[in-house]
């Protein structure tokens, strides 16, 4: 099949007089999630994974993948004629490598334009000094016959109830930080960036609430790129009184061109496509690097207004009482040794979740991993589903979309006996998360120099997680954003009051078990003093730590302190809207430990 | 005084057609001192503090410099018509905005060539795009008419004994380390990085054991640059064998324009001066920056043999006797109401390392600090002298060379009673001092994610302090080397085993006091596991802490167990050397805390 449709893309490829085709797997918005319209990665090579690129030749394919997919994409690339190339092993060489060894001088490698940001297809041109780089239009288009349409479900506001800010007020903010005299257009690709600006919210994506769209932004209008047939009549007033303009989303690109020469075009060279760039300057059109770490929208985003930040306080209430429920719903099957998998613990989230009349949906694909699954710190109970039995360690990541507010929390809990190592793994996980929710530091600190107080204690035992500590998370939005984050590698981001960013030491023993614990921290500003200003970490998560586990000689005094007070809050804030048996259960599981 | 010399410098300038000059205050080696000779920027503007730069145009004059020399330097500046420029301090322009902005298009701007590296060059031409750089030779050499000559000190080798390692060994490392097929000429300006490359040392330079040299690398020899009459006739012998070519110093430039052509020339961007560099690719020769993080002789050299480490723990007992014998003398003074003063400490630092037959002399200008003194991290008992009373903290950093290594302790002690305040601030020095000397970490591991160690907890009591937490350290070399760093600013070069290097929190209260406490560490090998290589630190430095102050609640039980360990092995290693009576001292010192 795939065999097929891989001679389809060669006969296209022969045609446009390309010796070598790259086949991404983003959108032209450059998300993490895509619709199944812009799925061409896996249409054309049968590998399903989130991530992943294709290479392709007149006579060979290869796709290169992560850890997280070797295993499947071995096993779906099987008989396709594609080879597996696995990044960050040692010896793989890069897309860029393999391509340059096949083709001679003055070859062409095509891309479709619209799915290389500027930054990619300038790194291309580095790499490929001697071939040309021929920018197609989607290729797909003919290929691909029974492609599905894009989709374009109906956008809704999102009130200043939620949002805590206009979209004036934001347009002007976005101004001012963009700092620049006379006329300018900001080019805008991000569904999220756009979603955010324009208080605006839909579902053309998995687990993102985002519609699909455009904009540019003028001194004077915003100008939105969707499908006008989404929104009603009275959003559509509210819009326009907003100064937004809306436009439909396939004249974005000849709008960008068409607009008049003298403005300034700007925009961040990591989201906008070779193709929009080229369209933004033809004419001569001047353009302007968006200079600001991450892009000037996203910036403004990371820093969550006072109402976002109350909303994010009461999705976590909602979500911790979703977590109380489906945490005691386990326990109970467990204890009256009824069946209970994977599966059914990811469906019991989502119905607990559902009573609440804010919740939107997951906000990203449940990881509900049993025993020696929980090794894989990206597991999904997808394929083959499992059951839970009394022994071991249950790791689970799940999260959910509030109007008020996203979530993502991990747990791991004991459900049956463990081994002195588990237990030991166990602590330290806790004691990094402790650490770091608890740090204090001078304002200008970068997530990097956070990242060991939750990496050091896993560390001292010899063993390590590869992934980062935290990642940035919107509000009812991306679960992940940037441009913040706590991890090993540097982040020139400060980590700043507003910002929402999660804390997830975590520790995987190859075949044997997987502990992560995750909860959601907002940074606040601590005090003023001689030496500066300070920030601090508010943790947002209410949900109970598994105490069974904990050896208490390795937490210190400090951090058994954090604990209790962390679970004394927790059942503060939850039993109010628990029934009685379920307060029992709580209180209990929130006891002091001493 | 000053302002006549300004006006020969005017003069100079005039004659040459240059419009602004700017004069640095480093040497053509570009390390730490300086000789006298090099000193032209303090004899120009009459500022004696070891960093500032000053700019000259015809009608004004500036000298930039940082927060340690303000108050110096406004004094110093008093009446010699140069403005002082606070570097760092908001609103401060650089040098080249107040060039740009008194110069015309196309006007010139003066530098000694030899005293602005590649790289600075390059960053002054980027900045004045619109004005000439006129590369100068000295011109001090006609307006300082009493400049004191160049002083050439005897050479010694240093044996194997101390090294560890031959000089043809050393050379054959860095020629697989930079990896160059064919001829070479790998040029060196770091008299550092000579005398560890060449086994030599010598006394040219303050503080730091090193001649006054170049060398350049060829694969077959090394050409060092010295006053040959500084060695004697076995040294020369000695190195001979060795394939090292000795030239007189002030042919380099011309050696390295006239060495044969096809050889590629190779050098550290941030160490060869723009004159250098203009020498060595004269001629067309090509040339290729130093790829490897600091300079490929700099990596080298910070990765200590074992050898090396021995003589470290041996420098570091001696030193630590001196130390004993000093806290002890201060006590007996302070005890029995007998005048001590700031300089008394110094010299008595400097005497009793003096019984070491391996000493050398001192790593540093000694800071021997009281009370309020302390609160200037960099402040050294210069001018006036301060008598010690029986009230508050004491800061001494002082360090030694000696022929098997280089020392650098930091110990502040009680001489009387303290506030709360300090109390806590001192047991939050001593927390974080400790937290990064058991610090176990994956290979790779950077010193900006281990910074947070050593500075989270005074931060958590609202102060902190602004410099690094820790640099490298020479083996009977500089006492600050690179490449490696534990500070706040990302530094890539990873902490390995076999690197020296300092671990010095501490805070400053300004007017009332200022605490720091420092060990050297170096950094071992700890385990393998699945999960990788595991580093952590041994602690070199064996000289008691004060734990008067320490407030027991505000360490937890990990660190009291490593304090008194500590204690235990400063103990063991001491005592050994000293006379009764001192180990009656240091046995009390060295006593449990529960």
């Amino acid at each position: 099949m795939e065999k097929r449709k891989l001679q389809m893309m060669r006969g296209y490829m022969k045609e446009m007089a390309i010796s070598a085709f790259i086949v991404p797997s983003n959108d032209p918005h450059f998300g993490e999630y895509i619709q199944e319209h812009f799925n061409c990665r896996t249409w054309l090579s049968g590998f399903t994974g989130s991530a992943g690129t294709l290479a392709i030749t007149q006579t060979e394919a290869a796709l290169w993948t992560d850890s997280r997919y070797f295993i499947q994409a071995e096993k779906e690339l099987d008989g396709s004629g594609i080879e597996l190339k696995k990044m960050r092993v040692a010896g793989t060489e890069t897309i860029e490598q393999w391509i340059a060894q096949r083709l001679e001088n003055n070859q062409s490698v095509g891309i479709d334009s619209s799915l290389f940001s500027f930054t990619e297809y300038n790194s291309l041109k580095l790499a490929f000094n001697n071939l040309n780089i021929q920018l197609c239009n989607d290729p797909f288009e003919t290929i691909w016959t029974e492609r599905p349409p894009l989709k374009f479900s109906p956008v809704s506001l999102l009130s200043e109830e939620y949002t805590g800010e206009s979209v004036k007020s934001k347009h002007n903010r976005l101004k001012t930080l963009l700092n620049v005299e006379g006329q300018f257009l900001y080019i805008i690709s991000s569904c999220d960036e756009i979603a955010w600006l324009c208080n605006i919210r839909g579902r053309d994506i998995p687990y993102n609430p985002l519609p699909l769209s455009y904009a540019a932004v003028s001194p004077e209008k915003i100008f939105l790129f969707v499908d006008s047939s989404s929104f009603t009549l009275q959003d559509k007033r509210a819009l326009e009184r907003d100064d937004v303009v809306i436009m439909p989303y396939d004249t974005f690109s000849s709008f960008i061109t068409d607009y008049p020469e003298r403005a300034l075009r700007i925009a961040n060279p990591d989201k906008i496509s070779i193709r929009n760039y080229n369209s933004a300057v033809k004419g001569g059109a001047r353009f302007q690097l968006d200079q600001i770490r991450g892009g000037a929208v996203t910036m403004l985003k990371a820093i969550k207004n006072q109402v976002e930040q109350e909303g994010f306080r009461k999705a976590m209430i909602h979500d911790g009482i979703a977590w109380v429920k489906t945490l005691r719903a386990i326990e109970e099957k467990l204890n009256s040794d009824k069946r209970v998998t994977e599966k059914d613990i990811a469906t019991l989230f989502s119905d607990f979740r559902s009573l609440s009349p804010l919740y939107k949906g997951e906000s990203f694909a449940p990881i509900v991993a049993f025993g020696s699954n929980a090794a894989l710190p990206h597991y999904s109970p997808s394929s083959e589903d499992v059951l839970i039995s009394k022994v071991g360690l249950l790791l689970m990541d799940t999260g959910g979309q509030y109007l008020c507010g996203t979530t993502d929390t991990t747990r791991t809990i004991a459900v049956g006996p463990l081994t002195y190592e588990q237990r030991r793994d166990y602590t330290l996980i806790l004691k990094g998360m402790i650490n770091l929710s608890k740090a204090r530091f001078l304002k200008g600190t970068r997530g990097t120099q956070l990242d060991f107080l939750a990496r050091g204690p896993i560390s001292s035992s010899g063993k390590i997680y590869m992934h980062g500590t935290g990642h940035g998370i919107g509000h009812y939005l991306c679960v992940h954003e940037g441009p913040q984050s706590i991890r090993m590698e540097e982040n020139p981001v400060a980590i700043e009051p507003g910002m929402v960013i999660s804390n997830e030491p975590a520790v995987y023993q190859p075949g044997e078990y997987g502990i992560r614990i995750e909860n959601v921290i907002l940074c606040q500003k601590w005090m003023e003093t001689e030496s500066g200003i300070f920030n601090e970490f508010e943790t947002l998560t209410f949900v109970p730590i598994d105490t069974n586990p904990v050896i208490r000689e390795l937490l210190c005094d400090e951090e058994i302190k954090w604990l209790n007070k962390y679970h004394s809050m927790v059942f503060e804030k939850l039993s109010p809207a628990l029934e009685p048996k379920e307060v029992d259960w709580l209180s209990d599981r929130c006891k002091e430990i001493n």
